[in-house]
Protein backbone atom coordinates (compact mmCIF):
# COMPACT_ATOMS: atom_id res chain seq x y z
CA UNK A 1 0.00 0.00 0.00
CA UNK A 2 1.30 3.30 -0.81
CA UNK A 3 -0.03 6.55 -0.87
CA UNK A 4 1.84 9.53 -2.06
CA UNK A 5 0.80 13.47 -1.80
CA UNK A 6 1.22 15.19 -5.34
CA UNK A 7 2.08 18.72 -5.78
CA UNK A 8 -1.31 20.63 -6.43
CA UNK A 9 -0.25 23.58 -8.10
CA UNK A 10 2.62 25.18 -9.08
CA UNK A 11 4.48 28.22 -8.10
CA UNK A 12 8.10 29.73 -9.85
CA UNK A 13 10.32 29.59 -7.22
CA UNK A 14 13.76 30.51 -8.41
CA UNK A 15 14.88 28.02 -5.06
CA UNK A 16 13.72 24.83 -6.51
CA UNK A 17 16.65 24.47 -8.48
CA UNK A 18 15.74 20.60 -9.03
CA UNK A 19 16.27 18.65 -11.92
CA UNK A 20 13.32 17.11 -11.55
CA UNK A 21 10.51 19.29 -12.19
CA UNK A 22 8.12 17.03 -10.16
CA UNK A 23 9.73 18.39 -6.85
CA UNK A 24 8.55 21.76 -7.53
CA UNK A 25 6.69 22.66 -4.42
CA UNK A 26 4.05 25.13 -4.43
CA UNK A 27 4.35 26.01 -0.93
CA UNK A 28 7.76 25.49 -0.25
CA UNK A 29 9.36 27.57 2.81
CA UNK A 30 11.07 30.48 0.97
CA UNK A 31 14.52 31.18 0.84
CA UNK A 32 16.14 33.92 3.41
CA UNK A 33 19.22 34.08 1.28
CA UNK A 34 21.26 32.06 -1.09
CA UNK A 35 24.78 30.71 -0.78
CA UNK A 36 25.19 28.45 -2.90
CA UNK A 37 26.60 28.76 -6.60
CA UNK A 38 22.91 28.36 -8.88
CA UNK A 39 24.79 26.16 -10.65
CA UNK A 40 25.19 23.66 -7.99
CA UNK A 41 22.76 20.83 -8.36
CA UNK A 42 20.68 20.44 -4.98
CA UNK A 43 21.20 17.45 -3.18
CA UNK A 44 18.18 15.22 -2.84
CA UNK A 45 17.31 13.61 0.33
CA UNK A 46 14.77 11.07 1.22
CA UNK A 47 13.28 11.79 4.90
CA UNK A 48 12.00 8.18 6.98
CA UNK A 49 10.06 9.35 9.99
CA UNK A 50 7.57 7.53 12.37
CA UNK A 51 6.15 10.56 14.28
CA UNK A 52 5.78 14.47 14.32
CA UNK A 53 9.33 14.57 12.61
CA UNK A 54 10.37 17.88 14.28
CA UNK A 55 13.96 16.70 12.72
CA UNK A 56 12.80 16.48 9.57
CA UNK A 57 11.14 20.35 9.51
CA UNK A 58 14.84 21.24 10.65
CA UNK A 59 16.51 19.90 7.81
CA UNK A 60 13.66 21.00 4.99
CA UNK A 61 14.32 24.49 6.89
CA UNK A 62 17.63 24.66 6.59
CA UNK A 63 17.07 23.55 3.02
CA UNK A 64 14.81 26.19 2.01
CA UNK A 65 17.04 28.65 3.88
CA UNK A 66 19.72 27.34 1.75
CA UNK A 67 21.56 26.60 4.68
CA UNK A 68 22.50 23.05 2.79
CA UNK A 69 22.75 22.97 -0.86
CA UNK A 70 19.83 20.26 -0.84
CA UNK A 71 16.03 19.57 -1.18
CA UNK A 72 13.62 17.49 0.46
CA UNK A 73 12.47 15.33 -2.09
CA UNK A 74 10.12 12.61 -0.46
CA UNK A 75 9.13 11.82 3.16
CA UNK A 76 8.16 8.46 3.87
CA UNK A 77 6.58 6.85 7.13
CA UNK A 78 5.75 3.33 8.22
CA UNK A 79 2.39 5.18 10.31
CA UNK A 80 0.16 6.57 8.01
CA UNK A 81 -1.03 8.34 11.21
CA UNK A 82 2.56 10.04 11.71
CA UNK A 83 2.02 13.93 11.93
CA UNK A 84 4.90 14.83 10.39
CA UNK A 85 3.59 13.75 7.33
CA UNK A 86 0.91 16.47 7.43
CA UNK A 87 3.30 19.24 7.94
CA UNK A 88 5.70 17.87 4.80
CA UNK A 89 2.39 18.01 2.80
CA UNK A 90 1.81 21.80 3.86
CA UNK A 91 5.13 22.21 2.57
CA UNK A 92 4.66 21.30 -0.63
CA UNK A 93 6.82 17.99 -0.26
CA UNK A 94 6.22 14.42 -1.37
CA UNK A 95 4.91 11.85 0.80
CA UNK A 96 4.33 8.14 1.06
CA UNK A 97 3.57 5.71 3.69
CA UNK A 98 4.41 2.24 3.80
CA UNK A 99 2.65 0.84 7.17
CA UNK A 100 5.05 -2.33 7.72
CA UNK A 101 2.18 -4.68 8.71
CA UNK A 102 1.75 -5.01 4.92
CA UNK A 103 4.33 -6.46 4.44
CA UNK A 104 6.15 -10.13 4.50
CA UNK A 105 9.72 -9.34 6.48
CA UNK A 106 11.64 -6.67 6.92
CA UNK A 107 13.81 -6.74 3.73
CA UNK A 108 10.36 -6.69 2.07
CA UNK A 109 9.34 -3.38 3.99
CA UNK A 110 12.77 -2.02 3.12
CA UNK A 111 12.41 -2.88 -0.60
CA UNK A 112 9.37 -0.85 -1.16
CA UNK A 113 11.23 2.37 0.63
CA UNK A 114 14.16 2.05 -1.46
CA UNK A 115 12.26 1.97 -4.77
CA UNK A 116 10.16 5.04 -3.53
CA UNK A 117 13.35 6.73 -2.70
CA UNK A 118 14.58 5.99 -6.13
CA UNK A 119 11.64 6.99 -7.94
CA UNK A 120 12.30 10.48 -6.01
CA UNK A 121 15.51 10.44 -6.92
CA UNK A 122 17.14 10.51 -3.43
CA UNK A 123 20.71 10.78 -3.26
CA UNK A 124 20.82 10.55 1.08
CA UNK A 125 18.26 9.32 3.57
CA UNK A 126 17.69 10.69 6.89
CA UNK A 127 16.19 9.01 9.36
CA UNK A 128 14.41 11.12 11.69
CA UNK A 129 12.63 9.73 14.49
CA UNK A 130 12.05 6.60 12.21
CA UNK A 131 11.38 3.33 14.73
CA UNK A 132 12.56 0.60 12.80
CA UNK A 133 15.78 -1.16 12.31
CA UNK A 134 16.87 -1.39 8.60
CA UNK A 135 18.11 -4.15 6.95
CA UNK A 136 20.72 -4.36 4.72
CA UNK A 137 18.60 -3.62 1.86
CA UNK A 138 18.32 0.18 2.64
CA UNK A 139 21.90 0.28 3.59
CA UNK A 140 23.38 -1.51 0.65
CA UNK A 141 21.03 0.83 -1.36
CA UNK A 142 22.65 3.89 -0.12
CA UNK A 143 25.76 2.73 1.44
CA UNK A 144 27.56 5.58 3.49
CA UNK A 145 24.71 7.52 2.64
CA UNK A 146 22.10 7.38 5.58
CA UNK A 147 21.98 9.35 8.25
CA UNK A 148 20.97 9.25 11.67
CA UNK A 149 20.17 11.26 14.78
CA UNK A 150 20.40 9.72 18.41
CA UNK A 151 19.54 12.14 21.49
CA UNK A 152 23.17 10.85 23.45
CA UNK A 153 26.77 11.41 23.01
CA UNK A 154 27.60 8.08 21.31
CA UNK A 155 28.84 5.53 22.45
CA UNK A 156 27.35 6.58 25.64
CA UNK A 157 22.90 5.63 26.06
CA UNK A 158 22.44 3.93 22.87
CA UNK A 159 18.89 2.37 22.13
CA UNK A 160 15.36 3.39 23.24
CA UNK A 161 15.99 5.57 26.16
CA UNK A 162 18.72 7.37 25.23
CA UNK A 163 17.93 11.00 27.50
CA UNK A 164 16.05 9.03 30.11
CA UNK A 165 19.15 6.43 30.85
CA UNK A 166 21.89 9.34 30.51
CA UNK A 167 19.59 11.11 33.29
CA UNK A 168 19.62 8.09 35.73
CA UNK A 169 23.19 7.64 35.16
CA UNK A 170 24.36 11.24 36.31
CA UNK A 171 25.72 12.36 33.70
CA UNK A 172 26.77 16.09 34.04
CA UNK A 173 27.23 16.21 29.91
CA UNK A 174 24.71 14.93 27.06
CA UNK A 175 24.08 15.65 23.90
CA UNK A 176 23.37 14.54 20.82
CA UNK A 177 24.50 12.56 17.58
CA UNK A 178 24.42 12.07 14.07
CA UNK A 179 26.00 9.11 12.53
CA UNK A 180 26.06 7.16 9.67
CA UNK A 181 23.81 4.41 9.59
CA UNK A 182 25.24 0.87 9.63
CA UNK A 183 23.69 -2.59 10.58
CA UNK A 184 24.54 -2.10 14.10
CA UNK A 185 22.30 0.41 16.26
CA UNK A 186 22.96 3.79 16.85
CA UNK A 187 26.93 3.17 15.60
CA UNK A 188 28.04 4.29 12.62
CA UNK A 189 30.84 6.71 11.84
CA UNK A 190 30.13 9.86 13.66
CA UNK A 191 29.41 13.49 11.87
CA UNK A 192 28.35 15.61 14.42
CA UNK A 193 27.82 15.89 18.26
CA UNK A 194 26.46 18.61 20.29
CA UNK A 195 26.38 18.64 24.40
CA UNK A 196 23.67 20.41 26.69
CA UNK A 197 24.59 20.40 30.32
CA UNK A 198 22.19 18.42 32.45
CA UNK A 199 22.60 20.66 35.55
CA UNK A 200 19.41 22.38 36.45
CA UNK A 201 17.00 19.57 34.72
CA UNK A 202 14.39 18.77 37.35
CA UNK A 203 13.94 15.47 34.85
CA UNK A 204 14.66 13.31 32.07
CA UNK A 205 11.88 15.12 29.88
CA UNK A 206 13.55 18.70 30.80
CA UNK A 207 16.78 17.26 29.49
CA UNK A 208 15.18 15.53 26.52
CA UNK A 209 13.82 19.43 26.07
CA UNK A 210 17.29 20.63 26.19
CA UNK A 211 18.67 17.96 23.68
CA UNK A 212 16.20 18.34 21.07
CA UNK A 213 16.97 21.93 20.61
CA UNK A 214 20.63 20.68 19.66
CA UNK A 215 19.27 17.86 17.38
CA UNK A 216 17.41 20.70 14.88
CA UNK A 217 21.00 22.59 15.28
CA UNK A 218 23.15 19.02 14.51
CA UNK A 219 21.15 17.21 12.07
CA UNK A 220 21.57 20.27 9.54
CA UNK A 221 25.14 20.95 10.90
CA UNK A 222 26.31 17.47 9.77
CA UNK A 223 24.42 17.52 6.21
CA UNK A 224 26.14 21.23 5.34
CA UNK A 225 29.15 19.20 6.45
CA UNK A 226 29.12 16.21 4.25
CA UNK A 227 27.75 17.88 1.50
CA UNK A 228 29.84 20.67 1.15
CA UNK A 229 33.36 19.61 2.45
CA UNK A 230 35.44 16.29 0.89
CA UNK A 231 35.56 13.66 3.56
CA UNK A 232 36.63 9.96 3.81
CA UNK A 233 36.52 7.35 6.58
CA UNK A 234 39.02 5.82 7.71
CA UNK A 235 38.80 2.98 10.54
CA UNK A 236 35.36 4.08 11.54
CA UNK A 237 36.49 8.02 11.87
CA UNK A 238 35.15 10.42 9.29
CA UNK A 239 38.23 12.73 8.51
CA UNK A 240 36.92 16.19 6.66
CA UNK A 241 38.74 18.35 4.44
CA UNK A 242 38.25 21.56 3.28
CA UNK A 243 35.93 23.28 1.76
CA UNK A 244 32.08 25.80 1.85
CA UNK A 245 31.97 26.60 6.10
CA UNK B 1 58.83 2.49 54.08
CA UNK B 2 57.74 5.42 54.42
CA UNK B 3 59.54 8.85 53.58
CA UNK B 4 57.91 12.10 54.16
CA UNK B 5 59.10 15.64 53.60
CA UNK B 6 58.83 18.20 56.62
CA UNK B 7 58.48 21.57 56.40
CA UNK B 8 62.40 23.01 56.64
CA UNK B 9 61.14 26.76 57.74
CA UNK B 10 58.51 29.01 58.70
CA UNK B 11 56.88 32.01 57.43
CA UNK B 12 54.12 33.77 58.20
CA UNK B 13 51.48 33.26 55.99
CA UNK B 14 47.93 34.50 56.20
CA UNK B 15 46.07 32.14 53.78
CA UNK B 16 47.55 29.48 55.94
CA UNK B 17 44.58 29.26 57.97
CA UNK B 18 44.97 25.59 58.92
CA UNK B 19 44.13 23.72 62.26
CA UNK B 20 47.38 21.73 62.30
CA UNK B 21 50.27 24.11 62.85
CA UNK B 22 52.73 21.02 60.75
CA UNK B 23 50.67 22.29 57.86
CA UNK B 24 52.10 25.50 57.33
CA UNK B 25 54.12 26.22 54.22
CA UNK B 26 56.73 28.10 54.17
CA UNK B 27 57.16 28.47 50.52
CA UNK B 28 53.18 27.74 49.70
CA UNK B 29 51.72 29.49 46.29
CA UNK B 30 50.74 33.15 47.72
CA UNK B 31 47.20 33.88 47.42
CA UNK B 32 45.84 36.30 44.86
CA UNK B 33 42.88 36.90 47.32
CA UNK B 34 40.52 35.58 50.00
CA UNK B 35 37.33 34.55 48.74
CA UNK B 36 35.73 32.47 51.67
CA UNK B 37 35.66 34.10 55.45
CA UNK B 38 38.59 33.63 57.23
CA UNK B 39 37.00 32.06 59.94
CA UNK B 40 36.04 28.51 57.60
CA UNK B 41 38.09 25.74 58.30
CA UNK B 42 39.73 24.52 55.53
CA UNK B 43 39.00 21.39 53.94
CA UNK B 44 42.39 18.93 53.83
CA UNK B 45 42.84 17.16 50.79
CA UNK B 46 45.39 14.63 50.06
CA UNK B 47 46.37 13.73 46.60
CA UNK B 48 47.62 10.28 45.47
CA UNK B 49 49.94 10.53 42.40
CA UNK B 50 51.93 7.67 40.44
CA UNK B 51 53.29 10.25 37.97
CA UNK B 52 54.32 13.92 37.54
CA UNK B 53 51.07 15.16 38.94
CA UNK B 54 49.77 17.91 36.72
CA UNK B 55 46.08 17.70 37.97
CA UNK B 56 48.14 17.40 41.72
CA UNK B 57 49.39 20.78 41.03
CA UNK B 58 45.78 22.44 39.49
CA UNK B 59 44.61 21.85 42.50
CA UNK B 60 47.22 23.02 44.53
CA UNK B 61 47.08 26.13 42.70
CA UNK B 62 43.51 26.25 43.17
CA UNK B 63 43.80 25.95 46.99
CA UNK B 64 46.37 28.52 46.96
CA UNK B 65 44.65 31.24 45.03
CA UNK B 66 41.72 30.24 47.29
CA UNK B 67 39.50 29.49 44.71
CA UNK B 68 38.84 26.36 46.51
CA UNK B 69 38.36 26.47 50.60
CA UNK B 70 41.14 23.37 50.95
CA UNK B 71 44.60 22.90 51.52
CA UNK B 72 46.91 20.26 50.37
CA UNK B 73 47.73 18.38 53.46
CA UNK B 74 50.14 15.84 51.81
CA UNK B 75 50.74 14.35 48.30
CA UNK B 76 51.50 10.08 48.30
CA UNK B 77 52.67 8.15 45.55
CA UNK B 78 53.21 4.71 45.33
CA UNK B 79 56.49 5.36 43.13
CA UNK B 80 59.38 6.89 44.49
CA UNK B 81 60.14 8.50 41.43
CA UNK B 82 56.94 10.13 40.81
CA UNK B 83 57.98 13.86 39.23
CA UNK B 84 55.06 15.42 41.03
CA UNK B 85 56.62 14.89 44.47
CA UNK B 86 59.55 16.99 43.86
CA UNK B 87 57.10 19.79 42.94
CA UNK B 88 55.01 19.57 46.02
CA UNK B 89 58.01 19.47 48.14
CA UNK B 90 59.18 22.33 46.28
CA UNK B 91 55.85 24.02 47.11
CA UNK B 92 55.99 23.41 51.14
CA UNK B 93 53.87 20.51 50.87
CA UNK B 94 54.62 17.20 52.95
CA UNK B 95 54.72 14.36 50.84
CA UNK B 96 55.45 9.95 51.46
CA UNK B 97 55.80 7.03 49.46
CA UNK B 98 54.77 3.61 49.52
CA UNK B 99 56.24 1.63 47.35
CA UNK B 100 53.63 -1.28 46.80
CA UNK B 101 55.73 -4.20 45.90
CA UNK B 102 56.86 -3.57 49.81
CA UNK B 103 53.28 -4.64 51.00
CA UNK B 104 51.78 -8.06 50.86
CA UNK B 105 48.59 -7.23 48.94
CA UNK B 106 46.16 -4.30 48.04
CA UNK B 107 44.70 -4.25 51.20
CA UNK B 108 48.02 -3.40 53.25
CA UNK B 109 49.48 -1.28 51.01
CA UNK B 110 46.02 0.92 51.33
CA UNK B 111 46.20 0.64 55.13
CA UNK B 112 48.98 2.21 54.98
CA UNK B 113 48.42 5.37 52.65
CA UNK B 114 44.89 5.59 54.97
CA UNK B 115 47.29 5.72 58.27
CA UNK B 116 49.58 8.33 56.74
CA UNK B 117 46.10 10.30 55.17
CA UNK B 118 44.98 10.40 58.32
CA UNK B 119 48.17 11.41 59.86
CA UNK B 120 48.02 14.74 57.27
CA UNK B 121 44.05 15.31 58.86
CA UNK B 122 42.95 14.76 55.29
CA UNK B 123 39.05 15.30 54.89
CA UNK B 124 39.05 14.33 51.02
CA UNK B 125 41.25 12.19 48.56
CA UNK B 126 41.80 13.22 45.20
CA UNK B 127 43.39 10.98 42.71
CA UNK B 128 45.51 12.57 40.13
CA UNK B 129 47.12 9.89 37.82
CA UNK B 130 47.09 7.74 40.67
CA UNK B 131 48.05 4.10 38.65
CA UNK B 132 46.26 1.67 41.17
CA UNK B 133 43.05 0.09 41.64
CA UNK B 134 42.05 0.75 45.07
CA UNK B 135 40.41 -1.71 47.87
CA UNK B 136 37.81 -1.30 50.41
CA UNK B 137 39.87 -0.52 53.09
CA UNK B 138 40.37 2.88 51.17
CA UNK B 139 37.19 3.40 49.95
CA UNK B 140 35.60 2.39 53.11
CA UNK B 141 37.92 4.78 54.87
CA UNK B 142 36.59 7.71 52.79
CA UNK B 143 32.83 7.13 51.82
CA UNK B 144 32.09 9.45 48.78
CA UNK B 145 35.23 11.66 49.80
CA UNK B 146 37.27 10.29 47.14
CA UNK B 147 37.83 12.11 43.72
CA UNK B 148 38.71 10.74 40.67
CA UNK B 149 39.44 12.46 37.03
CA UNK B 150 39.37 10.39 34.21
CA UNK B 151 40.45 11.84 29.83
CA UNK B 152 36.28 10.60 28.87
CA UNK B 153 33.27 11.25 29.09
CA UNK B 154 32.10 8.80 31.45
CA UNK B 155 30.67 6.34 30.69
CA UNK B 156 31.66 5.81 27.10
CA UNK B 157 35.83 4.79 27.17
CA UNK B 158 36.37 4.09 30.72
CA UNK B 159 40.24 2.20 31.35
CA UNK B 160 43.92 3.13 30.71
CA UNK B 161 43.22 4.82 27.51
CA UNK B 162 40.24 7.04 27.13
CA UNK B 163 41.98 9.02 24.88
CA UNK B 164 42.89 6.74 22.55
CA UNK B 165 40.01 5.01 22.85
CA UNK B 166 37.44 7.78 21.88
CA UNK B 167 40.20 9.05 18.76
CA UNK B 168 39.85 6.11 17.40
CA UNK B 169 36.24 5.25 17.69
CA UNK B 170 35.67 8.45 15.87
CA UNK B 171 33.57 11.17 18.75
CA UNK B 172 33.48 14.81 17.44
CA UNK B 173 33.47 15.19 21.11
CA UNK B 174 35.15 13.90 24.26
CA UNK B 175 36.36 15.34 27.49
CA UNK B 176 36.56 14.42 30.89
CA UNK B 177 34.88 13.51 33.80
CA UNK B 178 35.60 14.31 37.91
CA UNK B 179 33.58 11.76 39.69
CA UNK B 180 33.27 9.74 43.21
CA UNK B 181 35.00 6.81 43.35
CA UNK B 182 33.82 3.35 44.46
CA UNK B 183 34.99 -0.13 44.13
CA UNK B 184 34.02 -0.30 40.33
CA UNK B 185 36.63 1.30 37.82
CA UNK B 186 35.60 4.66 36.92
CA UNK B 187 31.85 3.91 37.51
CA UNK B 188 31.10 6.39 40.89
CA UNK B 189 29.01 8.91 40.73
CA UNK B 190 29.72 12.18 38.60
CA UNK B 191 30.42 15.06 39.81
CA UNK B 192 31.85 17.74 36.70
CA UNK B 193 32.22 16.72 32.73
CA UNK B 194 34.06 19.62 30.40
CA UNK B 195 34.17 18.68 26.58
CA UNK B 196 36.60 19.41 24.06
CA UNK B 197 35.61 19.04 20.22
CA UNK B 198 37.67 16.28 18.54
CA UNK B 199 37.40 17.98 15.18
CA UNK B 200 41.26 19.12 13.93
CA UNK B 201 43.36 16.48 16.40
CA UNK B 202 45.69 14.62 14.27
CA UNK B 203 46.30 12.01 16.63
CA UNK B 204 45.23 10.73 19.97
CA UNK B 205 48.30 12.58 21.64
CA UNK B 206 46.60 16.10 20.50
CA UNK B 207 43.58 15.32 21.49
CA UNK B 208 45.40 14.26 25.17
CA UNK B 209 46.58 17.54 25.60
CA UNK B 210 43.29 19.16 24.59
CA UNK B 211 41.57 16.85 27.34
CA UNK B 212 44.58 17.75 29.75
CA UNK B 213 43.58 21.70 29.70
CA UNK B 214 40.00 20.82 30.73
CA UNK B 215 40.95 18.48 33.32
CA UNK B 216 42.79 21.26 35.10
CA UNK B 217 39.91 22.99 34.90
CA UNK B 218 37.44 20.05 36.04
CA UNK B 219 39.30 19.05 39.07
CA UNK B 220 39.47 21.90 41.27
CA UNK B 221 35.73 23.18 39.59
CA UNK B 222 34.16 19.83 41.11
CA UNK B 223 35.96 20.28 44.73
CA UNK B 224 34.68 23.96 44.85
CA UNK B 225 31.20 22.50 44.47
CA UNK B 226 31.60 19.87 46.58
CA UNK B 227 32.55 21.76 49.25
CA UNK B 228 31.20 24.79 49.10
CA UNK B 229 27.07 23.60 47.92
CA UNK B 230 24.69 21.54 50.05
CA UNK B 231 24.36 18.03 47.54
CA UNK B 232 23.37 14.72 48.19
CA UNK B 233 23.42 11.10 46.65
CA UNK B 234 20.19 9.74 44.96
CA UNK B 235 20.37 6.55 43.03
CA UNK B 236 24.08 7.34 41.37
CA UNK B 237 22.96 11.04 40.47
CA UNK B 238 25.20 13.99 42.63
CA UNK B 239 22.11 17.00 43.57
CA UNK B 240 23.97 20.01 44.12
CA UNK B 241 21.95 22.64 45.98
CA UNK B 242 22.03 26.42 46.42
CA UNK B 243 25.38 27.65 48.08
CA UNK B 244 28.59 29.69 46.89
CA UNK B 245 29.01 30.58 43.47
Amino acid sequence: MVRASRPHGFVSDFNTRSRDPKALRPQALKPLRLRYDLAMALTKIGILISGRGSNMQSIARACATAEIPAEVSVVISNRADAAGLEWARGHGIDTAVFPHKDFENRKAHDGAIVGRLAEAGADWVCLAGYMRLLSSVLIDAYPNRILNIHPSLLPSFPGLHGQRDAFEYGVAVSGCTVHLVDLELDHGPIVVQRTVAVEGCADAEELAGRILVEEHRAYPEALKKLLTKPWSIGGRRIAFGCGAD
